[in-house]
């Protein structure tokens, strides 16, 4: 990846970092876990996904290994939000939207990883699906929830729209950092309007 | 591994993706899960082993990851099972067999690797087991579903017992192929045998 | 690492595979599973810490692939344990023990290789607690238990603590193997006495 890649790359890193911390440590606390669990969980949400991809990809060690600021990150978010619990906790749609900006900020940046080594673009897809959706799932299964990318709502789905678009942007030739804002927004934007609208993919069978 | 050994290990990892495919396509469809949920089952079921086995040995990037064959086949395989659906779903065996199969497919072609990797013989059991027992145990995490492997029925002993016999007929010299047609054939009879007769293992103690 | 690290991190290695060992396989036969139910539990605790650990430092083959010493431990513990079930299973703290001392001896030796592989000394606390805490998430994931990591008492915070010991006393010029030791007990102790007298890490929000 050019230079300028690695830097964006590494901003929308930080900003699903934080996103996936606050969602966690909501989720924590909303299952009244003691600040250590909020701590685990804030940190298994955020690291979750983007070690997921290193280890697929065999980018070892990974990355919240070779450098602490991920983990101070995280750690300074969580206190945060343990702080701030009781203004916001009556706010439910924290958690929701704080998950969906992770979901986004991951998949972008695990689709550009993939195509920095070479993947076939369909792969890429696939690669920010999982990069993205893994965090969530890790931090479900930990508080004994049913993952959200099972139940009604369009969650994966953002996901791999959000893949396409990007594609297709960048097939076009549109510069590089609108590629990834644009497909952070539309993924975030059809995860709220999935919820708002209570969206659901038909069974179809 | 020599080149046959290669093309040989290829079509029995297809034929365990393929089973694995649709056992978890069922068991979703089993849990009313949406479309795309059935097609993350169905993939997380039939990569899920073999991930795991890649990982262990340092295989990176994974096979799946490489190759967009594998997303394809488990694509149009989870499709095709959603479109049989109505007409199938009242075979309780389907799963259950699908499941068996690809349990004895991965388990060969897991062992097999080991052998490539110069590990000793009973680690290479080992790691049969493990690549194919690990997706049906991702398949009933994600379902919630207790893990087959620590239901009554005999299962990882399948396993086990499949991958002594694929080291007595290496040993005395059976042609390769067969050494591994049988041990699939081996895993697959017992779990046959062993739901339909009701066999468990004694507890012990 | 020096050849005399090396053999400490060894020794320490088989400690608390032994140790895991045995806390799995209580846990297992508490749950009633069959013979291999119970030896699948028991690796799986065993190795699960040791695993993830060498996963994300890139270190594979894994060390159980590599050597299959610790899969023989593994097998002659869980053995062992099954025999002598009737006369230890109303000794109720012996799981919890075990289960203490595993988590010391695979915190300090994760923490060391961190510290092998020059990561920064807070960051090879949080692998060492990783490695610690993985084996017993594992286990209870799998006996469909709550995590005893988000129950009530103090158990990722003694990693910590442990963890926090060893950097100290390293800095100040303790002997290599008091340090590994000292730390080890701190873990241990830090969980008998918050178990014994009911200690909680406050909310705090």
């Amino acid at each position: 990846m050019g230079q300028f890649d690695v830097a964006i790359a590494e901003v929308i890193t930080i900003c699903g970092t934080f996103s996936f911390a606050v969602s966690g440590a909501f989720a924590a606390m909303q299952k009244r876990l003691d600040v250590f669990g909020v701590l685990i969980i804030a940190f298994a949400t955020s690291v979750g996904g983007g070690t997921l991809r290193d280890i697929l990809l065999g980018d070892t060690p990974v990355f919240w290994l070779k450098s602490a600021n991920y983990s101070l990150l995280i750690l300074v978010t969580a206190i945060v939000a343990v702080i701030f619990w009781k203004r916001i906790k009556s706010l439910k749609i924290t958690l929701f939207l704080f998950d969906s900006l992770g979901l986004g900020f991951f998949t972008v940046v695990g689709l550009q990883k993939g195509l920095a080594y070479d993947l076939s673009p369909g792969i890429c897809v696939a690669l920010g699906t999982v990069t993205g959706c893994f965090g969530g799932i890790i931090r479900d299964i930990l508080l004994n929830n049913i993952p959200l990318i099972f139940r009604k709502e369009i969650y994966a789905t953002a996901c791999i729209v959000g893949g396409i678009v990007y594609l297709l942007l960048d097939y076009i030739g549109v510069d590089p950092t609108f590629v990834k804002v644009i497909s952070v927004a539309v993924i975030f934007l059809i995860r709220i309007i999935a919820v708002k609208y209570n969206l659901t993919l038909p069974r179809m069978y």
